[in-house]
């Protein structure tokens, strides 16, 4: 074998070794992830996100069995990946997620500043298995005072307090 | 002192001894977390969580120094409360926070069936030292194609095999 053909040969091996993860890929890890977490008593729900082309962590629906009602598939992947980042930002990364996000979930990927969701399931197909967000969906639509969960301003002078106290200090962290 | 007198000065002795917390009261320890939080390196959010007029549990707004996004004060009190109560349902609790709540944590209040909320901020008053939740609001208001933050559905089919897991599993705690 020349040597030409032997450096052809060993990329190829490595190309093939660590195999290059396509949209397709990322979303089918979610969903395998989902399916193995109904087995390990969570819910049917997971999400990956990737950075560069590479999973940087991934998380599933763990609320019964963790006691955790914000355990959310995605919240629990965006947890990860910051803690394995170390940062509170994921701008650049993007999240695969085996079923559209609920508005909390979507609240989260938006302070962590994830570029784009990829969704595979939608939230009709969750509600036809009992997961429905579509009230919550319905609530966010309303102003504070016409949603069905009660709602009440008291305080408000004083609640100024924190952000007096945020105004003047000086070494604070912003995001 | 007669055995009534002594009586009566026991019963106001023990209520004064333990104090019944009113909502104000609620309020103003959930404004007081706020401030110290600051002080701690957090952001300028507190919360409490009540049951049958106790607090359960405390959050405040750790974000940064955990570098954790979710780490918003609704969603660390209402975890701490569903950890201490050992379950993943607050019904029976309110939640006092000292800022009108972003659609991350209003979503994770609704998943916690916590009765009901109290705030003393507003969103405004957020903005104005640069905690803007008025963006994430405008985009659930539109349809998921609409929003500035790409969202993309694939492999719908495929997303079903983790509801139709859960369909055929016999076991399964819903919530």
């Amino acid at each position: 074998m020349s040597a030409a053909n032997h450096l052809l040969c060993k990329i190829v091996y490595k190309a093939r070794k660590r195999k290059i993860m396509n949209h397709r890929d990322f979303m089918r890890k979610a969903i395998e992830l989902a399916v193995e977490n109904v087995e390990n008593g969570g819910g049917p729900f997971g999400a990956v996100i990737v950075k560069n082309g590479e999973i940087v962590a991934t998380g599933v629906n763990r609320v019964t069995p963790n006691n955790d009602p914000t355990a959310h598939a995605e919240v629990c992947a965006i947890r990860a990946a910051c803690t394995k980042l170390g940062t509170f930002d994921l701008s650049g990364c993007v999240i695969y997620t085996s079923c559209e996000p609920c508005p909390m979930c979507l609240g989260a990927i938006y302070w962590a500043h994830i570029d784009k969701i990829f969704y595979g399931a939608n939230q009709h197909d969750a509600a036809a298995v009992n997961f429905d967000d579509s009230f919550i969906y319905r609530e966010l639509e309303h102003k504070p005072e016409e949603r069905h969960k009660p709602i009440e301003n008291i305080l408000h002078k004083e609640a100024q307090a924190p952000f007096n106290a945020w105004r003047e200090k000086g070494d604070k962290v912003e995001y």
